[in-house]
């Protein structure tokens, strides 16, 4: 590769709002976005909510000539919803669904079944590889009490762990799609700290687009503005991240977003707002990590955030064994229940009566046995984060401070490692 | 690094058979087990089958002065059995848990409440990077009429793919565990094309242990001899496997594997018996990928395989749209049956044989529901792997035969990529 070299990469991201039956104007919407994508041309197209595999279809034939490779990730019972378009051929790919994504009794939510994931393509583009990340994290229907708070944080933390793992090779990382997070939430963060990935809309010097780079925006028709109450602007959930590995540098010179309006015929293309950057990878001489500059252990970026996901997790994990010992005591009472009706029934004293409670009981002990094994099986997700994160912790905490006092840690295997080579 | 850099690395792998209440002298056999491995004080011990969190903690802390790194990977309802024991420190882990993993039906199979998976650490030996993975896939129940071979595949292809993405920056890869699967196994084949593994008992010189390196022997007292029929030695299902990539070699110096006795006491440490390895990795010359010399793109065993594979695959997706199909019409019809009893009972006709009939015609509701979830999932799951698989074979095709022909293809996205520098 010459010492010259320069790569421009447009990309688009955008949540498509593609439930079946439910999302308002679907077809009419996918017929538009499929027209913008095949005009624009872009390198790119990273989309989620596509829940249709007759949507992806749709818009693979309509896109072909633009965008000759397509892989849509299937996952779940209703699928991730994640699709990729391109213009160069995808080498490789490959994809993570999730540990956890909320609760299989919350059916009006729908996110346990749709599976959620990331998905991974390996692109090479002019001899740099470009690994380009597409993902849609458990939504946030009420952010004063949010119950799916640790799980989305465990997302963000699998999606780092798994960018980490899956990306030693690649030149260029990309990470494109809805996060759910707003750009100060912990998972968000923290997603950031442990990669070392850069936001679009806070590096670039060009942005054109809704106010503070907001990507669900009251002025879109499709959008309920009391969900949007306490942020009068909008809120930023939808994202372009990216970061180079040593001996490359990345930039984004133009950041666009839409403004709740279709860029041509008015009528927006989704509940969100689009993403469009254009980025420039160039070669660079290596650098330090950033990480070693943070100051000492404790008050470091990373081992803040990480502290504080913990916290979160051991919250978590006491409240799904509560979960898991609450369903114990239910399943044992419609056992009890059970045994006094089939004795009732068989002794003959108020028969009807004992049968009409028959299915009733049945249904506690199956309801209370699904949620006792399904809370026990979140218990272990979380436990498992939760040992990731104390072994990252740990690291982290040598790697800044590996003082003489840190000796025995290592011992204990914890030794400071490829962090700032993975950064 | 110096050119003359030689590593050696004693490995012991064993299935322990560590099921809580069911397994024969559990207690005992850990306590062996542990005092077995602190004598012979291996580089790495990788287990499968510590289902018992507890057992993992009575062995860590036996463990510690020698091994004093240690992993348990939690996963699923009861746990992925795996664990890990480590001389030198693990600077890294993660995890994949295997998409399809048998039927929650079966229980008395019991896989699918496993969350079966493979396990990763990293080590850095003397500047070496080292991906040590550990895994444990479906058991085969019966070998003539195996309803789990299509899950199996799945995870054989999963388990490769997994190392495929993570193992890039490793200059060592090695993978020990319980297949479940004979050598000659579609599953086993699939694995060592695509990742190049080698078998360390088929190369190397120095093997003492069981007839044939079988892992399950009649000479187990805790094994069942009529389940080993017809293979009157034993099976071969539990392996070491490893790979080296360019600029270093790897070899199996000596292999050993327990002949269904403890190597000191004379009762077995398990029903499976332990594999110990002495692995050496040297500097080499950079090598050509031997894929290149496998003759044309049709004949070559990766895409035979490939091809077996992707066959298998069809016939499970027809059987889990079958079941799925199924199970919709049992929907339909205890959907007729329930309004049917909700006539009778609300008309006063025939009140009691109505509500009687309540329960099992929600049961059979409930049931049918459950039933097309889960195999629609599997059906998911089924077409991810098969989307993989093609993926693959097109490239592998193009890898072998890039002649003029294969222009066209080369357009739509399937260009030979990094397959020979992954190898």
């Amino acid at each position: 590769m010459k010492p010259n070299f320069s790569l421009r990469l447009r990309v688009f991201n955008l949540n498509c709002w593609g439930i079946p039956y439910l999302s308002k104007r679907r077809g009419d919407r996918m017929k538009r976005l499929g027209d913008f994508l095949n005009m624009e041309s872009f390198d790119l197209a990273l989309l989620q909510e596509v829940w249709s595999e007759q949507d992806f279809q749709y818009l693979k034939q309509k896109l072909l000539p633009t965008y000759p490779s397509a892989h849509y990730f299937r996952s779940g019972i209703i699928g991730s919803g994640l699709c990729v378009f391109s213009k160069h051929p995808i080498q490789e790919f490959t994809q993570h669904v999730y540990t956890l994504n909320g609760y299989p009794y919350m059916i009006h939510h729908g996110d346990w079944f749709c599976g959620k994931a990331v998905g991974l393509l390996v692109l090479h583009l002019s001899g740099l590889v470009l690994n380009a990340y597409v993902t849609h994290l458990h939504a946030e229907y009420n952010r004063q009490k949010d119950i799916y708070l640790a799980h989305r944080v465990v997302q963000a933390w699998e999606l780092a762990h798994f960018i980490h793992h899956t990306s030693k090779k690649a030149d260029v990382v990309l990470l494109c799609g809805d996060l759910n997070l707003h750009p100060k939430d912990l998972g968000c963060r923290l997603l950031k700290e442990w990669t070392g990935l850069q936001d679009a809309y806070l590096e670039t010097r060009d942005f054109k687009g809704s106010e503070e780079g907001c990507t669900m925006v009251p002025e879109n028709c499709y959008v309920n503005r009391k969900e949007l109450h306490p942020f009068s602007c909008g809120i930023r959930i939808d994202y372009v991240l990216y970061k180079a590995v040593s001996g490359f540098c990345i930039s984004c010179k133009t950041l666009k977003t839409t403004t709740g309006l279709d860029p041509h015929s008015g009528s927006p293309l989704s509940d969100h707002e689009a993403l469009m950057a254009t980025l420039c990878v160039r070669h660079s001489p290596p650098q330090h990590s950033p990480s070693s500059t943070h100051g000492t252990a404790e008050n470091s970026p990373l081992v803040v955030v990480l502290r504080e996901a913990l916290t979160e997790l051991d919250q978590a994990v006491a409240q799904a064994h509560w979960w898991a010992t609450f369903a114990g005591y239910v399943i044992g009472l419609g056992l009890l229940l059970l045994a006094v009706l089939c004795t009732l029934a068989a002794g003959g004293g108020v028969t009807e009566v004992a049968i009409l409670l028959w299915t009733p009981s049945v249904g506690l002990l199956l309801g209370a046995g699904a949620i006792y094994t399904f809370h026990m099986q979140e218990a272990k997700g979380l436990c498992k984060a939760r040992a990731e994160l104390q072994h990252v912790l740990g690291r982290a905490r040598e790697a800044q401070d590996p003082g003489p006092e840190s000796q025995p840690a290592l011992i204990l295997g914890h030794q400071e490692g490829s962090r700032a080579e993975d950064q």
